[in-house]
């Protein structure tokens, strides 16, 4: 169906809250399974969290995956002030936990942006904590809210839209999430269609 | 003063949120400081989650501080239906978070007990994340409210003016904590004094 749509000429645009590995993996992956895709029209939630980072004159202390990491490759993170969280995972230790939240509440005006906010997930080996639980935690401790990047965050719609140059009207989101997928684009104005695969229920 | 206090005929009880110690631990601690106390005088969190153990039939999987383990020893802990939370330190693991948040998801009816809701506290080496932090995170993931059992919950005090058989008008609370020591004192009715040692700032 994905080269159907190609072959139709519409536009298509993909959008992924992978943060435990750079779009170049993530695309590789999915060629791996015979799927028509490059990294360019793939939106994720650390390159649009780097735009904001330039933008805001921000530099992150950066608390994700080791595999996220060359995605921040071209950003000063020397003196930082800002925390970025994704899904760590086994970098989520007490150690560094502690040196986020730190690091954050030294801060004068302390900026903490979420790469998601994802509750938990489901690996071969059982249900983890996602991004959401340790973004609470630092939020409580510091007394902050985090910005978050990511679906179903309308400003990660919105950049996904102007890629493609195409207004929300026109654009339909397909995705298997009720509230990351369908509920965050109809709140951009678009339309959307929840699929019954992955993890659908 | 505390010898006055002792001396004067009034009765006298030590109110605490500590949790990475057992009461055993923490009085001989201030016993070695010089000061006349005994375990019998001391309202801590564990003991207190204990009571409520045994009053609802809970089954605790613990995530707590390996020294606090003791005070849970005639507690039955084994096929939990709920989670119990102490500031666990070294123990709040990424592999140990994720084991508690599995537990406490896969029961019918979560029940997260909390011995404390205190953001952050000070040590030699720096700031470090406390219960709160993690109970944040627990309750997101969860979807679940926790049961904060220590200061500044009203039913913590109540056990200790029950302990001392004494109604809260006839009471005061001395603590440096404004809102775990005072409000919390006298949200029960009681009054309350803030010295400025301790943490006060």
């Amino acid at each position: 169906s994905l080269n159907r749509i190609k072959a139709s000429g519409l536009k298509l645009r993909f959008c992924t809250n992978e943060t435990q590995a750079t779009r170049e993996k993530f695309v590789k992956k999915l060629q791996g399974m015979g799927f028509d895709i490059s990294v360019a029209e793939v939106t994720a939630p650390a390159p649009a969290a780097c735009r904001i980072l330039k933008e805001r004159s921000l530099r992150p202390h950066l608390l994700v995956h080791n595999d996220l990491v060359p995605e921040f490759e071209e950003i000063d993170k020397a003196n930082p002030n800002c925390v970025v969280i994704g899904d760590a995972a086994e970098n989520f230790t007490y150690a560094n936990l502690n040196e986020a939240f730190r690091l954050l509440i030294g801060m004068e005006k302390p900026v903490l942006i979420s790469l998601g906010r994802g509750r938990y997930y489901k690996e071969t080996d059982g249900l983890k904590l996602d991004v959401g639980a340790y973004m609470k935690a630092l939020e409580y401790a510091c007394d902050v809210q985090a910005e978050v990047v990511g679906k179903p965050a309308k400003m990660f719609f919105e950049s996904a839209l102007a890629e493609m140059g195409v207004p929300p009207q026109q654009a339909i989101m397909i995705g298997d999430d009720i509230v990351n997928d369908v509920g965050g684009a109809q709140r951009c104005g678009m339309r959307a269609l929840q699929v019954r695969t992955g993890k659908y229920r």
